[in-house]
């Protein structure tokens, strides 16, 4: 029998719960790339999607990949649970039926976590899936549900290793990084029980014309729905950043015997442009503009400070309106550095386009939001996601939880239950307007 | 024969050199409270001092006092080398001949120090001294030359200890503070063969009635001998400060999810207010205001800051102007923080008043600066010294040296060797003087 949305909904936040106690510390949330409790993570969602019949992988760089296969239109089920041969390298050649669609979300997590961040969108695509197999409805395509093996990056300070490797993306160099204690990605991912062969890595698990699309539930991470008094987002692209190192260098001094006028104070110059950012954050709509790190070097009550580093992220929809407020920013922080006499050094460490999502994909969201009778709410996702890098390979798309206070990263963290079930109703829409989609470009 | 002040200088700068290498590690130096080097350098200069017929003495908190003896008037040599009796409390009743002059500095440095800050005004006293011992000639009134034992605070975080030890107005509980290695300092004074009873450290070395005060030649620590191009400067004052931490609370947040309008950003706030600071600085002549510290809780790239804690200094000769001036910051943190909805912590950890110099030694300075040909140029110390100790039992009164760039607490401190002996041939006239202020007095 068929569970209600309810209760899958229920069981989806039960399963947060108690993958929330797989974790490298035992007072909090931690689980990043290719540690131990991981293991654990794909064993306990393994067993869930074996029930359903799904197929299950675990691949190369440790992304946790399971199967639900098509029926094509006339019934026909498929030959084979794997859609790759016997060397398990190059896909063979699909028809329309064997179109596949990619849903997904990662499963690692920064320190000191929440219960909900990339492991919720795995649980409510689940939650559809059983509901599905309970039904006993298979689509006119696959399903591959995909669980992420390092969106966070808090390992190796390097992200979406997981979608990198999945899409032959990934870069052999970041074989060499350390972690804290010296152990290689490398080692991680042999450790771990993977395979850091680069030619691996870099072959993507898919050919483009055999997807339909990758699309990925996840909490906002931010507090506009919550403002809104709405339960669910269509995502329209993943803004595009950068991120800049700053460091001034002015001239250290006496606090007590440096009199005002011959300072060259570094810490007043990052005031001063720490409120510019602020300002044209202020002032450009859909810009967001942060000074997140600030440190005053040898800082000392009774010194003037000489050297302050600090960090500027930069997003915004738009990469031209991106760019440009970036280089209003550096011309901005040159006139103060040549009126202070302070020396300036600007490292862009990161620039990275917005990516767009799928204007198909979000009209079939938008079509499955009305239907199920939700507002068709739109929004850009400031924070980065696996999409990114998904989208060098397919069609991407995004459906945002509402999450309290906009907060995540930290273990207050929360979802309400009835979210999730708007969101497991939303998502099986959206895979049953999927399949007629495809059934009617097929006819 | 009496050596030439330029030799006695190029003595005092070599002298400068030798003590520096007395360090608690090799390659820079550091020479904090009780620490094995302060025996060394206690050594040296005991030496030196006996040299010239200097009983020397190291009393119980560990300060070096040498003490060169009066002649009377008529040519009597005093009874005892000490002025203390056999029990070595209380001093004997003295007349007119018998007052002392204190002259001195701090043998103890920060970490990573330069080789002048302390050391030089010793030395430039030792040198005036060895000059008079040359020609055979003794003043009026005894002079003691005090090497203090901690006016840095770079071990326990209490500066003057040294200073109040010796006036008695040492606070017991300060026995009880640990260093880095948990060793409290009565142990570290035991240890470095003192007597750590709080009964001897709160008793008074001198009456107030018997002494003729205390001056102390110090590096400027500031750019304005420097910036005037003088040697050499009078100081009006040590001028009072306060030091106020500040805890701004506002809320964390995602760069990337937060928008700028619903932020309550922590390190926003704290740059308004460092401006502000600045500003004021500026606003008022001989105000120094400074932001010297600010920490940015949990501070990453992409999150906005929730809580920074900063650190803030004012100084100024005029008490009211001050009070009023930390006032007026006060109210604006205020401002600043009711209009971002910030929480504001403001802790008043330091509140020194301004200790004024003597006028009568500032009016004897200025005229042993004039009288030996140079601008009898006055400042008011922006830093604190054992002087504001002293003032609590006698009149105080200091001479600054030109130092390199204002630089000090770094090895790049720098003295010229010229700008030395002026402060030797000044110092000399200034003994002359209060030699022929004693006689005058007492005819």
């Amino acid at each position: 029998m068929q569970k209600t949305i309810a209760t899958a909904a229920r069981t989806a936040m039960k399963r947060c719960d108690l993958l929330a106690g797989l974790s490298e510390e035992p007072d909090y949330i931690t689980r990043r790339f290719a540690t131990p409790p991981m293991h654990e993570v794909h064993e306990v969602i393994s067993s869930w999607l074996r029930n359903i019949g799904m197929t299950v992988q675990i691949d190369a760089i440790g992304n946790l990949i399971g199967r639900y296969d098509y029926r094509s239109a006339n019934g026909d089920k498929p030959h084979s649970h794997d859609h790759r041969n016997a060397d398990g390298d190059k896909p063979r050649p699909y028809d329309y039926r064997r179109h596949t669609l990619l849903l997904g979300s990662h499963l690692d997590t920064v320190r000191n976590a929440g219960k909900y961040d990339g492991v919720l969108g795995i649980m409510i695509a689940l939650a559809c899936l059983e509901r599905l197999y309970e039904r006993g409805e298979r689509l006119p395509f696959s399903i591959e549900l995909i669980g992420f093996a390092d969106e966070e990056g808090s390992r190796y300070q390097s992200v979406y290793i997981g979608s990198k490797a999945i899409t032959g993306t990934f870069d052999p160099h970041d074989l060499n990084l350390l972690d804290e204690n010296c152990i290689s990605l490398a080692e991680a991912v042999s450790l771990f029980g993977g395979n850091p062969d680069p030619q691996v890595l870099r072959t993507p698990r898919w050919s483009h014309s055999e997807l339909l699309g990758y699309c990925e539930v996840h909490i906002e991470q931010g507090p506009v729905l919550e403002a809104h008094n709405l339960p669910l987002a269509v995502v329209s692209s993943i803004v595009g950043q950068q991120r800049v190192i700053l460091q001034l260098t002015g001239e250290p001094g006496h606090a007590g015997t440096l009199p005002m006028e011959m300072r060259r104070d570094a810490l007043c110059a990052a005031a001063e442009l720490t409120l510019a950012v602020e300002t044209l954050g202020q002032s450009i709509p859909g810009l967001v503009a942060t000074v997140g790190q600030l440190h005053v070097q040898s800082a000392a009550c009774n010194v003037v400070p000489g050297q302050v580093q600090l960090s500027l992220d930069i997003r915004h929809e738009d990469d031209r309106q991106r760019e440009q407020c970036t280089s209003q920013l550096y011309e901005r922080a040159q006139r103060i550095c040549i009126e202070r006499n302070i020396g300036l050094k600007w490292e862009i460490i990161q620039n990275s386009p917005t990516v767009t999502c799928s204007p198909t994909l979000v009209q079939r969201w938008q079509q499955a939001l009305s239907e199920e009778g939700y507002s068709a709410f739109t929004l850009a996702s400031g924070a980065g996601h696996d999409g990114v890098t998904m989208s060098t390979l397919t069609d991407i798309a995004m459906l945002f939880v509402r999450c309290r206070g906009g907060i995540s990263h930290h273990p207050a963290e929360s979802v309400l239950e009835e979210d999730v079930a708007a969101a497991i109703a939303v998502l099986e829409r959206f895979l049953l307007l999927t399949a007629k989609g495809v059934l009617d470009e097929c006819v």
